[in-house]
């Protein structure tokens, strides 16, 4: 077993038309996890992930902050605690419209690569 | 896509010989994960798991408090901000040996079943 704290690891600029937003790789295949990964992603006021489109599925779990989340024709807010599925192939983007630093777990199928 | 509070998930008592600990099923196969699931545990103090073994892992997020991870043979201190990987097969149980409410996540793969 591996324990650790998130800010061990490395924040990375998140891609692919994100803004102001990073990601850490908590959990990988590299540590021996075959079937999902566990992301923490921190959005600064105003931040925001790509509009987009995949295949795979999100689980996330806010953490702190509040934001919003479009699915490309409304919006509908969010704050910590909340809990937030998206199916694959369901439209989505995520925006930090809080005035403080916005938080979250974002786990993913390994069906993503 | 869904958003909804955890709190707004019933807790059931954690069984299998758990004790002062409930669960929470916050994503699952009902609504639409077919690869891995979200639960929310809660452990008040002087709580635990059952000191068990899977073939499963589990990817853990330490929400809040603290305690302690037991694998048959020693323990090693967690707490809030702590990321836990379990690999399938190794034997693990959580504790709460702090004063307060222990809260984390715990997802596991489908292939639990």
């Amino acid at each position: 077993m591996k324990i650790f704290h998130y800010d061990t690891v490395k924040a990375q600029d998140a891609e692919g038309g994100a803004a102001k937003t990073t990601i850490r790789w908590l959990i990988t295949k590299e540590i021996g996890a075959e079937n999902f990964a566990m992301r923490l992603f921190e959005m600064e006021p105003s931040g925001h992930s790509p509009l987009h489109t995949h295949q795979w599925e999100h689980e996330v779990f806010i953490l702190e902050g509040k934001g919003q989340l479009f699915d490309g024709a409304k919006s509908t807010p969010f704050s910590a605690g909340d809990v937030i599925f998206i199916p694959g192939n369901e439209q989505h983007q995520f925006k930090n419209t809080g005035q403080k630093l916005l938080r979250f777990l974002c786990l993913v199928p390994y069906t993503w690569e």
